[in-house]
């Protein structure tokens, strides 16, 4: 069993790794903590209360950071559109955050139970685990792992060699890489082989046809953004490999080398980059994702949509 | 009345602005919260309980952050010695923190108090304020004003154009300029007219018998530090200058400008750079210091000097 | 007698500088060369062509770099205007120029005199001084000094620190105060302190009545500029200062200093750092202007415009 | 029939290349150009000289630029040793350098040819190209195309992900990429599968007994360097990949790609982005070698190995 708290941005492939975690009974979460990135903090936390309680769970949600680090916050309206979530209606949440206080809140959950207790899984631009291991350094050599959606090996997204939770808070990725944990990178090398075509799509929706609308709007709305925005045919489902490898770590092949971000680059600003020029040090605590098992991990996330129901856990 | 929260890495200067801030009628000293910089936060801790113990007073401390926001730390032993205040021997202190969450701190004494109630004064690299900007915007309205010992317009000293405390953690720096706060910056321009000759030193030791000798300890040591480190004759005593403002400002002009701060230059990293090209605009909200009237400042000094007794004040 | 190479962009105040060069007795003007700067290299070209036909003089003009070293071109349109002189208008050039080469034509130049022969005088981005010290390192040793216009010590004009000379070509100003040859920067604290002022036009026109007409032309211009565009009711005429300290060292109060050039900053871009800390070392070969004699400097410009006639020097 | 300047800096592997481009039937080698990289500009134009003369060809050499355009030179002799040739001992030169303008004499042949006449192929740090493209732009229409080992599209060399050619002299490939020529980019991603085993040694010392011991030298020299330096059992031979190139485009794969060099990041300096998000825009002009026909590609070597012989071409 893991014991998460995830950090996210929902965001349409946010909703699918959240949906994952609440579904997979593997997984303990603990709580869901949010910061601005696919859309303002506002909106992508009420998207997680609403998520969560579309399918009838009781987690607890803190908001938290309103803006990066350091730079000047810029969201991906463009992909997940003026809600965060377009594509779907979803009701106004009926619970309300359980605090403002999220890296606060990741502080005194992870220092509240046992050593390695706690795995992090990001979803989200890294300000609120920057800011917990700022506010609390022993957090580092106590949580379990670090397990994050974000950054690239070999090709971005918002620029040629950045991807977009690396470049929107580069500072706070630079603070996490640095720190003394275990970290696993799923970044776009993976994240772009698990793309959402129609048929992946209908197999998603037949797994749980009380929330086969649901998966179909977020996903028809995700393909066209990825389509007018990366020329994509079919977008690719980000987030829910991080929690895909959480769950088996077979689902990803990792590689362990030296990761740094860069945080003043003129065309590289945002960028992780990987020192893959040769073995890394024995003592090396990152590692990162290569390639994705596509057809395992597909069919990880279609039972995990079948174990939810729309009101409850069935 | 100053109502006043002291962030300080006491350091020779931060102890005479700690002397002020505590001996001085017209403030409010609420409490005292460090930050690695003039020496380790442990060791700035220990002195800021040390030196508030010697005067007898009752200041809660809060210790903070253990390292800058993003940069590596690197802390000023070269001028405050291996326990960051060396020509003293100061009793272990008694007492402990308060806590050790000092950014939180800072947020929960703004947000319990009325509106406009605290003033700032930092004295230190800015990675507490900027934790607690970005822990809770709300607070950047709600603060008085935040006056800072910070920065250069002309001159640094660790760099040709970069002073220590900016230096040290310049993306906290850049970080408190871009709230929405008034901040008067008191950089090196005044700072470097505050210079503690020989006579001066005679004129603080006198103002109290029963701290002669720890005031001629710090200075003797201030002296010769700046004597090898920056060919200064007599030290500069930056940080009595922030609490000087506070009381009076009309010990310093200043001048409204708009500051950035240079996070990315390879000659020119932590400057502040004020931009004097023309009347700052209408709406501008920060202001630096230019020049010190030296003997007000002097007097001043002296007289929250006099007011404190070893044990207690009078 | 100063055997001077003027690497310039006239421009307003480069014709001033350029009258200097062509009036005064104690200058031997071996060649002009040309670069981008306040208008495009085919603007600038021309009207250092007709500003010497314009006084009947024979100096060879050698066309040189199109576009900085490394940064994209911007040129200073908005003070200079669409021509580069505009508020005159002068006859197109009659002669052509001697060559397009202008960094081979200044090494072979210096390499074809006496050592410590030429002086280097540059009134515009120094892309061509740098090129020419890349193809042949031994003019650094081999030129008797370089003075410039460029740069500033405190206050800047394009941005808050940032001169236009160093601002437009900062790769070329990092190449050129790398080198092992002794420069004086004249730079902005010197140039804001030459502001022709109605009076000072008046005495200028009234030195060369056949000049009256370009000179009040050339002024009213600049002055309407600087007014617009920032806030000086005067214009500084920069690029004389820089001739007449080559004819007088005592109109200018220099300093010794090492010198920097930010290529990397976010807002100190172009930046030229003086280290004016401490004392500069022995074997410093740099040194920059603080202040300006100015009545001695206006004196000197009148009279060198009177020694120039319309049509061939007196 | 290619008529070719190689600009290059012999160097193990630039020899190989060398030797390819004054083998090869197909070839004119019109002229060497030698610019400070694996060794500085004194040893690698000697070696150049020395390896012309081994083979009995007679092809001017013009040394060029001292030191990279703006970075602080740092050559290679880790990898080449001493000499930058070390493992063979050549004799010394007879003949002299042509010329040591290289920027200026690449100029005056591109425009004393046809339009399109001219290939560039560079195996050194782009230092005179960029030079030569910045004394005279109208080069950069006028070659027929610029063929350049240089750069990585994934991994590095000297960092990361920056390669040695263009971190030694970053600025002057940000120049070149920035032209408005053809540059075919022939990167790591390409050479990294130009090793030569022991095999291909013996097959490139088979094809010409007269070079046997010169190339034997070479590559067991280069073996033990890229064994203790970088991790290779066997030497990666970069140089001849980009004259291999030259000769039949189909030895190397390679896509459209428009190409950025980063100049100013911490951990990326040097690093060669090419943006492959989406399919190049038609009027793209750069493309970057992806892989190679490694079977090909030593036949080629061996091929023009064969052609030469020691003293004179059979």
């Amino acid at each position: 069993m893991k014991h998460v708290i995830l950090d996210c941005d929902p965001g349409h492939d946010d909703a699918l790794a959240l949906f994952m975690a609440m579904g997979d009974p593997d997984i303990d979460l603990m709580e869901v903590t949010t910061a601005g990135g696919n859309q303002s903090l506002e909106k992508v936390t009420k998207n997680a209360l609403s998520l969560i309680e579309l399918v009838g769970e009781k987690v607890p949600v803190y908001s938290g950071s309103l803006t990066p680090l350091v730079k000047a916050p810029k969201w991906a309206g463009y992909i997940h559109g003026e809600s965060g979530l377009d594509g779907v209606k979803l009701d106004s949440p009926k619970t309300e955050v359980a605090g403002t206080d999220a890296a606060a809140e990741i502080v005194r959950t992870i220092m509240d139970h046992p050593d390695k207790y706690v795995t992090l899984i990001t979803t989200a631009p890294l300000t609120n685990i920057a800011l917990a291991a700022l506010l609390e350094p022993r957090i580092c050599s106590r949580v379990k792992e670090v397990i994050m959606m974000l950054g690239a090996v070999h090709t971005g997204n918002v620029t040629p060699v950045a991807e977009f939770n690396a470049y929107t808070d580069p500072e706070a990725a630079k603070v996490v890489f640095e720190r003394e944990w275990p970290i696993t990178m799923i970044g776009l090398d993976v994240t772009h082989q698990a793309i959402c075509t129609r048929d992946v799509q209908a197999r998603l929706a037949a797994a749980n046809p009380g929330l086969a609308e649901v998966v179909n709007g977020l996903m028809d709305y995700f393909r066209e953004s990825y389509k007018d925005e990366e020329c994509f045919p079919d977008p690719p489902t980000h987030d829910p490999c991080a929690v895909a490898y959480a769950l088996d770590p077979s689902v990803v092949r990792t590689v362990k080398a030296p990761v740094y971000v860069e945080t003043k680059g003129e065309v590289t600003c945002g960028m992780t980059v990987a020192d893959l020029r040769a073995q890394a040090p024995k003592d090396c605590r990152t590692q990162v994702g290569l390639s994705l098992d596509t057809e395992k991990f597909w069919n990880m996330v279609a039972k995990d949509l079948a174990n939810l129901k729309v009101g409850g856990r069935k």
